[in-house]
């Protein structure tokens, strides 16, 4: 840890923030610079060292900021565990060899239209399905979603085609009942920073597949992962989906594929990339599906409608079955490149 | 709703479009432009036709974007409801003639440091004290929150000072809670979006106190408000309270001071601002609430914390009781100015 | 174009605006909405039209916006051109079959330096040798290039090693002088709205090669293009260099893949990718680079430097000859999967 | 300066880096902290040392970053000058006891309209006289400006009225030019980092306008003033006018007034506030202007036409005379509240 003081900071500031730090036992390295002193710790200090000292130091005179030199998630991190997680539900390794495909309809409209869509993700040789039974819709007017009885045919269509399910969940007190029918729960871009959500999902002993939110740094998305993971629950698998800037007119998101190596290197997790809700653009989900692959990610989540015109949710970024078979074929060409298998 | 096509679109595209709006019985107004035709709808839609439109046609080809004339919030909106809403808590009016101080400690942390903070806050004239029980921290290693303990203190040393209380509820399942020791419910900027707790904040029949996402827009906002509004609920208090941009080093968010004369002119909803999350820094606090009282909000939210240097959580930008006082004293200065009370 | 009304605009307002409209000669359709009336020109209007209208209207009483249903760029976009420009200096083309690689070191520090850069350039079989004369840097004490001197290295090793050259221009009195030593002229991503350095450059008759700027839209880039085809210089490159987002403490800026097909779509320019500033980190950009190449990008921009431990700027994103090397081969075995050659 | 090793970085790469500091005469401090070590460098560096030695250090093995605890400016700190800068031009004062208005249209259209435009800014009891000659337009089709003949104009009508003026100018060669005709330079938002302009504006001798870059950090803006400064010219006023952001729907930008208390305590220059860029809506210039005020601004720049329905750019942000005249008598009843002449 290390405290920078404000420019003009006295010595009588200095010498208290350091007896502070002494005060704990710890030492203190003051280090005098160009206008303003900093004060180093040289010492591993735990959690409540940390939060502690930090919530002391930033508040007294004198002092402008403190900064951490380790990142503040553990069990996330690349440290805990140099070797990179590989999460395994049923027959399906998401984070192994094997590129994932995660394909589906945005929402469950009904026992045909799911398993119209079930039948396209078979045949394209993807293994993983989705589909939204509780949706979060900006507009309290938009299509809400058929809930359990999305989830129960969610669960008979998974079952009939030998795929592994994935939806979303919203909160803390459904993730019982979601886990009842899913095999991975979603953890939606909205709600990553739902902490009683995330708490939940930790204990239900599911994978959770957490989406970045919107606006989150790398450290807060780690943090959310780290939510999880201290519950007991190592099965998180992260997903960047797009986050928001300041051109929303050509893409609906940027798509941050810069993240992949970096989350690559910081953490062990597994990395999925949605470059349907990234881009919000069907025709673009292809070359962002393809950069995806190639920038180190170890599947997609690709939202597919066996007609996308008459979808009840985000209509304009679903591919048709023609495209999606298409884009996962052009994958599959691709894969042996990266060493993937699909 | 007007939907502009792709460049190139060819005749039988525009047609098609123009078609499946005539089916509806609409009318269906071609405008060829410069490269590209657009579409008008001149008709007063109502949800179900809007949403069931758009998911269609925004999915058919030659289609570039469907935009909307209206904004998609009807309760939350100034055309809902040409009169200023007043929220009333027991004594308290929020968006009425006086200006509104909400002043306390981010978390209760004991009954001694809660009744310090409601002293000071009852010495200044403020009339609602608001204080953490339930704390949304980015890492789970930081100080949660007393729970229903701090739901306890905060309710007897609110009775004990007479002030109105306000603390954050996370999840739709806390919401009977919460209501049963707090006057007003809050929904943090993180969980904005946790449509859930929208819904059971609006079931409660308390006054919400809501605040702005990170990245949230004006519409985003207006919408997570609607959700409240379309329970049966009319009392929903706006709080803008700092946005992620791209300079974190010198203050923690960027406060946008604008959306207080743009949510007064498309919403009829009471606007407080929070300079404290605003900027992170306790020593701006006071130039940006004066701000704040000036560009039109109805109120201010202010952390203050009777030992700032020993506060659990936000312990750099709490005010000390004597800052505290110092910037209600300026606040008082100013009322006169806007033909405010306090 | 299409004016929206604001909610409650008086009849007499809307009158006023249809007026304005028909004293130019053009029809006015006015379409009544839930709330608020929208007013659309069915014609296509000059760029004179446009600007003078828009000019007017939006300043009227009872307005709430104007909004254009076609894009403002003429030249650059892809109605101007359905077939692709294909850029072509001496015995390289630009946006036709082959993947372009724009390697060097920042800046020119020496003829020792620049030739070694060269070799390796020349040995990896790129085509395009980049390095920088004159320096924007952030910082007034800050390394700022060899100016002329720098050229005249630039032009002599080109020539030797039978290399294309580009190098940035800073300003538009500097553009006869670079454009005596170097084949390209680079404008950087701080000049993109440098519009006498644009028109400059549009009549220097030398290829442009325009950086984005780090917060510009589509259409600010697009017309930033406009500025220099408008001066009869069809030979404008686009580059995407990444943009400024909320989280840098990872990567120095969000590189927005999602722009390249976009770009491809709306104009028929070529496009580079730059993943070395795009990253900010010599090791990303490897991924980045392959993931350009996927998303349909005509070539890349890479820092390579001799000896990055003792480069003048920008050390910790340039590679190493080594690295630069590998990763050419990486996307030599790459490129017959997107049909370029290399 | 503080450099942060990798996670996992061998001793052998610690003690490299502590070598490289060691070699320079200077002490390297160890610090291990957890999974990661530190090393302080405690000495005050000149620029040429840190120039040097972060560039050389970012690039060795196992170095994660290189970070500053200082910050990169100096001429532009409040280190540099404990005193608050007063620019004098004529018989004004910026930063002073008075609050400065600049009023003015956002382009010289004619000799008729600027005296127009000077009467309703002397009559208000602003000083200082604001109008474009040359106009940075997003579009090439957009109306450019008089260019010399928009100069002669301003300079012939601010003499009449007796009124400073201030007009922008665009790139390094045409300094001379303008010098000769305005009093203040302004340097736009798109030139804050056209670096041969800063440094021609720095040798002009004149007062120099610097306004904040759309997507400019407090340490880039500051950086640019110290272009401006390093040459020898102590009068830069600094500007925010808005930051881009994510909503265009309801302001064109983001008025970031928090940054006007950080600019104080970090800079000694005076720092001007546009609320009509800064928001892009004429109604919302009023409060915003307030705001600016209270939160420590030492003055504002409003637009404002005779007729802004016949402005020929930006009318739509434009005050009419009589909202121009009425928004300042707001202000001079504020001005006693801070303490301010007007």
């Amino acid at each position: 840890m290390i405290i920078v003081m404000q420019v003009g900071a006295s010595e009588a500031q200095v010498e208290a923030v350091a007896n502070v730090i002494r005060n704990k036992g710890l030492e203190a390295l003051v280090m005098p610079g160009e206008g303003r002193t900093a004060i180093g710790i040289p010492a591993s200090l735990n959690n409540d060292q940390r939060t502690d000292l930090e919530a002391q130091i930033s508040a007294m005179e004198g002092v402008s900021r403190v900064t951490q030199t380790s990142h503040p998630y553990k069990l996330a991190s690349r440290e805990y565990s140099k070797e990179s997680r590989v999460v395994k539900v049923k027959n399906v390794e998401i984070g192994g060899d094997a590129f994932v495909i995660m394909g589906g309809p945005c929402s469950v409209e009904s026992l045909e239209q799911f398993r119209s869509s079930a039948r396209v993700v078979k045949e394209s040789g993807a293994t993983i399905l989705r589909g939204g039974a509780f949706k979060p819709r900006t507009s309290p007017y938009s299509f809400q979603g058929l809930a359990e009885e999305g989830l129960r045919i969610m669960k008979e269509v998974g079952d009939e085609f030998g795929l592994v399910t994935i939806t979303e969940v919203m909160s803390g007190d459904m993730v019982p009942l979601v886990a009842q029918y899913a095999d991975i729960l979603q953890i939606g871009a909205r709600s990553m920073q739902n902490f009683p959500l995330l708490i939940e999902a930790g204990k239900s002993g599911k994978p959770v597949f957490l989406k970045r939110g919107p606006s989150a740094t790398i450290d807060e998305f780690l943090l959310a992962a780290e939510y999880v993971l201290s519950q007991g629950n190592p099965d998180v698998i992260l997903c960047e989906r797009g986050i928001t800037a300041f051109d929303r007119q050509y893409t609906r998101n940027v798509l941050d594929l810069g993240i992949v190596p970096a989350l690559k290197e910081y953490s062990h997790l597994p990395v999925i990339v949605d470059p349907s809700h990234g881009t919000g653009i069907a025709r673009y989900v292809r070359p962002m599906a393809k950069a995806a692959m190639v920038s180190g990610a170890d599947g997609v989540m690709i939202e597919m409608h066996p007609n996308p015109k008459e979808a009840l949710s985000d209509g304009s970024q679903a591919l048709t079955p023609e495209m999606f078979l298409s884009v996962i074929e052009d994958l599959k060409r691709l894969a042996p490149y990266v060493s993937r298998t699909m």
